[in-house]
């Protein structure tokens, strides 16, 4: 894997995860951090998901952010294979709802973490806004735009509910 | 990893799912069957994961048993390295007592199959029965051993309760 | 039962079980296997089960699928009755989500075991998947006809994901 | 089977599910009622449950009361074999702590039912009463008893609670 | 309340219970089995419930079905206030899917029974099975009538898949 | 925050919550108490609440009731900042129902306690019931108009299902 | 029912509920608040029940803390026969922790309320405070006293774990 | 609050929770990373929650570890304080095990973002690795320590289970 220059990785275990990790991407977009998106599946490309994990940090990564559903091998094998933080977030799952998912990533066994983040989209969007802060550790720049998101979407909550939208 | 002439792998996660596992062990022990014990951590020796698994099918062995507790990633992650038929058990874990197993192991995305067994002691034993039972299928001395198993288990099993064991 | 060619049987527990069975059904033509799918209802058609189960062998079955929903007891029921290996299908119930299926399948007690699938579709082709692991162990063609089908999965996996289809 | 005398059968998977089911026993004993107790188990013994659930009524029971953990399949398999009414009490289980048990008995599709007591001993001792509340229905000394035993429960509630017992 | 002559009582907590409830009165119907349908709030209406239920064997009842949802108390106060056997039928709620009906149904204490049925219109269609077994022990005819009801539901299941229906 | 004539204050974590909370103020509206709604995020404005909840009963309420959904802190820190009795409402989640709202306002630690309400609609019109009984102990009228609506609550339950509408 | 002194009724559902319930009382005691403790069984003394409920507002009472498990239907049976504010509080039940008991208190349809507690000895010291919170309204005194019982609670917290203690 | 010298600050709900935090705080202590070490109630101590969230950044913490239990507020609470990432350990509660734990801090909306580890002690552990990571990606004697711990817990697993430990 060549070196390449933006500090988040986002992975995800199928195309139809996008739905779902697209916020990630979108909220990282919002905060001007670079991304790379991939499609690396645990169970159906074993081979890819180890070269990407085991190069994630000589390729110049700081984060990684893995969305997965079901039995969601992605975040925790990961986080096996790498140093860096990984942040997952369980996928919304058909049948169990992402209850499967979550458990699959958060229930990790001391040694190996996982942060985990909600279930489906405040997941995704979270799993953004936590690399974010990590990154904005020993980046003031990025600090101030942080705080600047987070200071716009306090002021986007009006005071009083709009009754006619309900 | 040297050719091998046990047709059953037992792996686990840890020290501690030996308490489960053995009962596979000693079940192929009743049955006559050669089986490989090892400890296999999927989060902290992935890399003696991906070996074992992508090397089983040369090294000889038939069927995988695998078991793991929490997010228990080893079945599936096996599944995903190796064509052999993988069976899981789900470890009872302490604060969700397996429910976190059996949904990380069984919750598989199509694709890649981990054949699930019960929580506990009972999916120990029946993995070992099923791969018996696949074994079965090419030997009939195990067929009739098999038969002979569930034969005196049947037999075991009194008409009436003994009322003073409650 | 009169002898028959194939070595699959799917059973399921009803006519609406298909939807998700057929899965299995089409996982199997795509490997080349021939299969028989029957409807046998453990509650409601208990003999036609026990003529099943108790005759799958001789009738020239290898393995049994069998996927059922709710109180599922069709996979456990034929299992107790066969010496064949038994994988189960939960299929997603409509209150429980198949919660209940799942639970009533791979729960079985130490000494008749059932490999249980995940809930659902995936359930269903990978339950095929595993017959046809357990088949290609004495079946080389099989083999790597299995082979090819998997990487051909893994080949089919996008490096990125499409982001305008999310 | 021969005809007995005994309106209510109880039957059980297991030897060890008699810890619980001796309260049915206790329960009936105590209004009166003879029962039969068997140890019947749906999944090693399948043959015997079919010869007892096909000749329950010619034998002369009335009721039966089925009690089995984990995934519980002899309330429903029972019932699918006997027309007469199956009261079905789901045995605690180590993992699941019975929840596994109570949507295998409980959640039985149309068409065959089980009437589903509570998980343990209140269960057992529920589906005796219910037993006798069905009995009652043609036999008006076991009503006057029923009654009696009800009152007597009544009575026995205290109207203050023993503050040095808590 | 007047001497009716029905003998099953269908009780429910509000008038959207009927569309599940209304499968227990289709299957009372089919049978022949005559029924008396109301909507008796365990909380909205208590008195009426009390004065039902404490009425219910004096009104000529022989069996009470009573379906309810959420913190369901309808069977099991109606089972506190009546020796008559209760049956109850878990309606399907919203956020929880009926989980919350059903343990508040199938829980009950020690000393009072409720014998419970599946969530749903299965467990309302069982539900007017089991009265049926129930009353068919001092019915013939009506015992003659539910076999045939039995076997006309077995030789409806079809031997294969109808695979056009999926 | 000045002194307002409302007795109670309807809050919620965002705008998508006014769609159940709307339920808790047609009901005061119904019996004649006045209430101030507002937004209050405790995750996005947590000065603002901060402010509201330890103001409340300065500001002259006397009840609050508080939804949320998701990890519901809302409710809890409200409580824990203010005197007042808090009365919770578990929005309905998107993935998990609501039983995530619900466990996070219900679990309490001893010492705050949250009055909790059912999960969504039937959650919000009750938190406003409750609110009018704890008014109605200080004010007869509103006793009175309290007494009246479930009088009318009861009356409109008809006593027979409307079979047409099912 | 003859009128009493105590503003607080703690009703429960047994003799075994007391050792949760007796936190209520001491909570109570602790702020100075009389209380009126009894067993009330909504099952198996229905009437008592009844008879408390509906006369419990002429009685004195102002607020009602009622404490079940299991199928815990005291808290909404009161709730539907009193106009005075009910908390309820799940007593943790043997097999499954007071899930069951949280569910039939807090899943109220709309119409009754339960202000619900957490389950076991939390939910029962703040059934406690909940109604001091609610009697304070209109006693200064007590508020004075909640105020202190809360400050003295928030001043008991240490700044930092007592590291020897664990 | 002062400015202090430790990058991470481990925060917990009660004195209880130092049994599972200690994990944290010993893992952090073998990783050679200062720690500060505070109970801090989010509903006992709001106000001591408000201030040390709104000065952890200034005070020089890099990472804040939050632990607690039952309806967990103080993860998030923190997390909508301070721009510093939060790491969030669900403390196993008495009578759900950490599940309540578990949903009250992993389930945040979008916007204030918790990374959730494991429920327990394998949680507090992870959380310091987690720590650990992102301290790491700006201090690199941090993170050959983080290597070396990481090699040696791989180092540490025996091959083979020790038959004689089970």
């Amino acid at each position: 894997m060549a070196t390449i220059s933006a500090p988040v990785a986002i992975i995800m275990g199928s195309q139809s995860d996008w739905a779902t990790m697209r916020h990630a991407a979108e909220t990282l977009d919002a905060l001007g951090i670079a991304h790379d998106d991939r499609i690396v599946s645990a169970h159906r490309t074993p081979q890819r998901m180890v070269e990407f994990a085991t190069g994630a940090k000589a390729a110049g990564f700081k984060v990684v952010i893995a969305g997965a559903g079901g039995a969601a091998h992605l975040p925790g094998m990961t986080a096996s294979l790498t140093p860096l933080p990984v942040f997952g977030v369980p996928v919304e799952s058909k049948a169990l709802s992402g209850q499967d998912s979550l458990l699959s990533i958060v229930q990790m066994p001391a040694g190996i973490p996982v942060g985990t983040l909600a279930i489906g989209r405040a997941g995704a969007v979270n799993a953004a806004l936590l690399a974010a802060a990590v990154l904005a550790l020993s980046d003031e720049g990025l600090a101030d735009r942080l705080d600047a998101y987070r200071a716009r979407q306090s002021a986007a909550i009006a005071e009083r509910p709009a009754k006619d939208e309900a």
